[in-house]
């Protein structure tokens, strides 16, 4: 079973996840007294967070998984569900990126729990990052294995974000923008750190 | 003729097929007197619960669909055209799910022709993608050749899921619940199943 | 610049462009007083016919597609920008199906206009197709040229498809329905003509 | 870090975007009283006219995308980003197309606005670009390096669209129309003129 249809497969659900994320930008047709675009522009502030924080979160899922993908040496039935899995969560962000985005500005209630879910898809999407890791460190999964020293290491990047998104998931039922400043965070945080340099002097190999 | 645009043709399909599911979780924009979010997202338990099961079911047609195209000789006419009535039902899995969700809990004819059209529809799936096996089983069309006494062992598994698909047709005029748990359970019993042992290991070499 | 990015491309394109289509068969939510799910499916025949059409030819126009790209030895601009043309029709294909499967039924001159608008994409992407056929031809394009002596007859089968959408747009203004006749007897045609053997011979080299 | 995945992530995105933007062109089902088939496809020319221009807009990025990327030898972390950051205006093409065409018969404000983001979204793909060819210059990153001498040239014909691009975004508040045209005619210069002469022989190697 080979590695390319796993990353075919995983690519064109990426791409496409991440191409719809954009459907939500839409602005309703013009009628009879419509407000002026540039205030419903306006208006959807939040679409526009939403969509920068979910493309880059997505953005970069699809380069780790790249890398991390490269270098296994064999595919098993377990590794395509534990991504079948993150492709679950992926799958789901467009719904939980156009509901936060929808009811952020409804206030109350409505507003905690949509933030709930965004970061909830978030978390699910990141554990199960973190399964597909942890199944590739057994012996002989990898090219390259990473070696003992780095992998708490690793370890920690993930840990990282986990601990980011629990915060948020709690910190939305107290202020859902000082939730999504966390999110958004976490995402500028993983665009930035790079991981140990041996392990990317491995990934480059 | 080569296999790469098949996989890469079905990948894309498949891909984008499974990725428009979750568009049918979508919640309407908050408007004036609209019930909570949390209410709107516990009315539409089917469109979650049709969600992960036809998510599953596409999933695992990809992985076998992946197993049994990985090994093909020889791409003819046929299998080509096989294949494209494969995907006449996988590109329809979105538009079926989305009608049982929505008319599941509409009760009466309603709630029974909706499972009626989604059991059926994978049904129409699981019968294609036995029809590429049957094809496949020719003298030169695979480069490992399922021996011959491991044939009737992966017919009963095609036929397991497809009497489970006609129960569910039938039970569905009795309980459509019922009949969708079946459709479930079909998907848990293929995550599971893995064909005989010889047969994995032809599959992997 | 290589053949395999523009096979990717077009497969993406053609994939997304097919499983779009059945986003038509969608019925709507049901509502306080709606007719039954039967009723309403059945009334949509027009979206199925359509669907079974658009998908099958989109099918064969991806298979014709796959064996004359697959033995070009030198991609240029000029094939991108035919490629490109080709591409414009198939993108528009869930267009023209949505609305001929919405118009069909209102009778008059909308059912006459959906059904030149649906025949009148197909004939833009045969041309398109038939385009790049023609660029193929010149010395040195393709590993192995076409005999001067069977390109009559593949101008032939090509003349047919063409002859045909033009009949169908004719025939659209005394009959919608038997112009659909003629678009869905031009998918049939081209599912089981093969081509001459010779030339079946060459691609399969 | 192989290429491969960035071509086949950039064409999924690519073509699932172009695909999109077909979307727009739909009309609505008819309903007592609607206007004629025929009259609602002419009230919606700017759709098609949009439709026409950003389909061969997000054409083109493709064919040079393939050309620039063809040649890169080695893909590090920058390069991803930079190139997320074009598909993350490739992406929110379909949403400002069909912004501007809807917008763009409502005149006034709202027609200026809608075709300053339709230019701008266009000028954010452009410049995003122009970054990456930026980034191939350093040395070793190019398998065939662009000569020394040929770089004004090439930084020239970026530089041509990106004043077209500002022009449009200013014309756009003195004549919304006119703008459009200076982006059409964006895409016809990018269309016919191919660089170079030596250019294209270092990419066609």
């Amino acid at each position: 079973m080979s590695r390319a249809r796993l990353e075919a497969f995983s690519d064109g659900v990426l791409a496409v996840a991440i191409t719809l994320l954009a459907l939500d930008l839409a602005v309703p047709a013009p009628g009879p007294g419509h407000p002026s675009l540039l205030a419903q522009l306006g208006d959807r502030w939040p679409a526009f967070v939403a969509y920068l924080i979910s493309f880059f979160t997505v953005g970069i899922i699809w380069v780790n998984h790249h890398a991390r993908v490269a270098d296994i040496a064999k595919v098993d039935r377990t590794l395509l569900f534990l991504n079948l899995i993150l492709l679950l969560f992926v799958v789901a962000i467009p719904f939980a990126t156009s509901t936060m985005a929808e009811y952020l500005t409804a206030g109350g209630d409505d507003a905690r729990y949509s933030m709930v879910l965004y970061a909830g898809v978030f978390q699910g999407m990141g554990l199960a990052f973190a399964a597909i890791f942890e199944w590739s460190l057994k012996e002989g999964r990898l090219h390259h294995p990473i070696p003992m020293e780095l992998r708490p290491l690793v370890r920690l990047r993930f840990s990282i974000g986990a601990v980011a998104y629990v915060a948020a998931i709690i910190m939305a039922f107290f202020s859902p923008l000082i939730s999504l400043t966390i999110i958004g965070l976490v995402a500028v945080y993983y665009i930035f750190e790079q991981g140990p340099r041996r392990l990317r002097e491995l990934q480059q190999r």
